[in-house]
């Protein structure tokens, strides 16, 4: 463990200038405060940038070797390959990494950690390395989580609302460019291909996300899921321990700016209850349950985007299978699905550094 | 059976001034003119305006008992109530009533008919009135039927991204009006109610629409379902014949003029396979598959509105079950989802008139 300020251990935020980096500096800012020095760094394009983080000015440092020694905790909010060559720099130079790429998150050295679900993993590390869950995963895992130790999860059928931010700050460009575009407009939205012709411009997605959805997001992988889609299945069956679990998911980008959510069917091995799923989810840390239809009370992304919890609402069970629930949730996938979760097992590694 | 101009029937538009009215006489302007005289019926406030159907002006009659005299097939798009008391006035002054509300739908002695799915069905007619299904229910229940035939069904769950034209006019005048006030924002959509606050009147919605996803459409029922829901499933279960299909659905209004969308997992008894599936949908009779995700080939509402087809992509087979499909399905739910499926039901009864 290398000297820290104060006894408290040093943090490196690598892609310091980014979406997630911009909101990972606001939480550094508002949380308990459990770090020595914060060191902000990003590519050399970016250096010599000064950020504030805790209400000082921080000289944001280029991504090297030597920016990492005495680090005792090195975040990464960087592209998969820069992840993939730095973060193992980062841990010969003495710090534990923390990567919210998917460079690593299918690798069994590399534990998947979801403090409110299975924070004992992170301490299993024997590359010195802890990965963060997929936005779209962390939008209903710690809910899923709750309702798992309760009811034994066997099968899961998801169906995605992504916001445009899950492709970055390009991503919200492009919706907010493209929804000038068609503002005003008492026409377009109807005829085949009119918004496409009025957008001009697609942005990082494959279709216009103004007035229409997009049934795509990530990559094109094996018998025609997508990147999106595999991640959902694969790493809630790591995180959860459940190597079995059966997941269908269907990802779909919406005309959001920042938000997830998640249309969800869940089969249990037990019989489940509203009531009790209901009382289960309203105890259950890092979640907010907003379940009162006859009230006009369900979660929305635009109403809970900026916050941290987990928000469920619409908790039915099936009408012919007392053993699935349906589930409507929303998470930031910017706070939650990515910053929030890599401070929260940050944390974790400092407690256990301070334990010594 | 009435005398028709040219032998041929004559058909009641009642509610011609509505959303789903003024497609239908686009419809009867464009497909095949198996029709005598065309009558157009609103309320007594639209009485006196004048339309155009197959390039002629055609002056609205108020909806009266007299306004049947000598019509064979009345089509009624109005809400519920409507329908329920005039329906059955048109039948008793000799018209077989085609109703696209709800007012009927479950009614054991009033068939459900989707003319590619069970036209038979449109033969037993007790109460001389045949319902027209609910548009969610339409946009994927052709595609569903032809698979049925092939695979038999067994259980669906259907998550919805549907556009504000469900909601009629006043749903495509508020999203349109929100659009307009979130247009040209660098930060509305990033902070909690943001969005909420900017729109101020939310229109037919229980929540904003643009920038949103909204995840509740119609009247709460029963255990925190929506009557939207209950549709999906009592409908689906009604068209294809099979009383014991399991139905999950979850309804979410999305920030689309017009077309909804679907994303469904559906299982069958037979084992499935991806080849034979797609093979399947690009035979059916009013689907088109459009699944080429490598060269970014899917369906989008804002791509195909105003089309009459069910598109179909994305398909796959579920990878933890060899008997369930994943699929994603987009109609628009002005024309198939509720003009084109009434007209279609309508020209099959003017042939059985034409039989005799």
């Amino acid at each position: 463990m290398s000297p820290a300020r104060n006894g408290k251990p040093t943090l490196a935020v690598v892609g310091a200038t980014g979406a997630v980096g911009t909101v990972m500096l606001d939480l550094l800012s508002t949380r308990e405060d459990v770090w020595g020095e914060i060191r902000l760094v990003a590519s050399a394009r970016s250096a010599g940038k000064k950020l504030v983080v805790r209400g000082e000015e921080v000289e944001v440092v280029a991504l090297s070797p030597e920016c990492f020694d005495g680090v005792d905790v090195a975040m990464f909010d960087v592209p998969d390959e820069v992840s993939k060559e730095w973060a193992p720099i980062a841990v010969e130079r003495g710090a534990i990494a923390v990567d919210n790429s998917g460079a690593f998150r299918m690798d069994a050295d590399v534990p998947l950690v979801v403090p409110e679900v299975n924070p004992a993993a992170a301490r299993r590390r024997p590359r010195g390395i802890i990965s963060n869950p997929n936005c779209t995963t962390l939008s209903m895992i710690v809910a899923m989580g709750a309702l798992h130790a309760e009811y034994n999860l066997q099968a899961l059928v998801v169906a995605s609302y992504q916001a445009a931010s899950g492709a970055g700050q390009p991503g919200i460009d492009a919706l907010r460019e493209q929804i000038s575009k068609v503002a005003g407009s008492d026409t377009l939205g109807t005829q085949p291909g009119d918004v496409r012709r009025a957008i001009g411009e697609l942005g990082p997605f494959p279709a216009p996300l103004a007035l229409n959805v997009v049934p795509w997001a990530g990559s094109l992988k094996e018998d025609g899921w997508s990147s999106e889609e595999l991640k959902v299945r694969n790493e809630s069956r790591k995180i959860l321990g459940l190597p079995d679990l059966r997941v269908s998911a269907t990802c779909v980008r919406v005309p959001v700016i920042t938000t997830h959510s998640l249309a969800v069917h869940a089969t249990f091995e037990r019989e489940v209850t509203v009531d009790r799923a209901q009382a289960i989810l309203r105890d259950a840390p890092g979640v907010v349950l907003v379940d009162d239809p006859a009230n006009g009370e369900f979660p929305t992304p635009a109403d809970v985007v900026g916050t941290d919890p987990t928000w469920v609402g619409r908790v039915r069970r099936a009408i012919d299978d007392p053993h699935s629930l349906d589930l409507f949730l929303c998470g930031d996938n910017l706070r939650k699905g990515a910053a929030l979760n890599t401070a929260q097992i940050a944390e974790l590694l400092a407690e256990e550094l301070a334990e010594g």
